[in-house]
């Protein structure tokens, strides 16, 4: 069974740069990996904050939260 | 050809769970990964600078430098 890995991100430059190289170098054979743009999926902002994420973008692996470089706080993308 | 991936960090305990947890992820097929532990490899403390690592952990993806968490600043890696 593959682990779960989640890209949270919120569509701004810190965040694509981020999604592009590290979510892309993730090997995909063994993590099944989705990405959450909390920009468009508002929904999904709660769920991210529960699982840990304080700022975007963050990769959560196997529900461990990696904060990446700093785009946004969570209480920005919160306010939207 | 695989492209370079450097895992940097300084043994600390935010940078170990990094290290299992995110250079683990990467996909190696595609990405030649190297894993430099700044407080044994004193010399690459500079080539790490030079790369544009700030703090570690830190994941340099094809020359992109991406900041993991937060474990130590380099100013305080270099300290030792």
């Amino acid at each position: 069974m593959r682990a779960k890995a989640v890209f949270y991100h919120a569509g701004c430059p810190v965040c694509v740069s981020a999604e592009r190289m590290v979510a892309e170098a993730i090997d995909r054979s063994r993590f099944d990996l989705a990405v959450v743009h909390l920009g468009k999926d508002r929904g999904a902002i709660r769920t991210a904050e529960q699982a840990g994420v304080k700022s975007v973008p963050a990769l959560v692996l196997d529900n461990q939260v990696f904060h990446i470089n700093f785009g946004a706080s969570m209480a920005d993308v919160a306010k939207g």
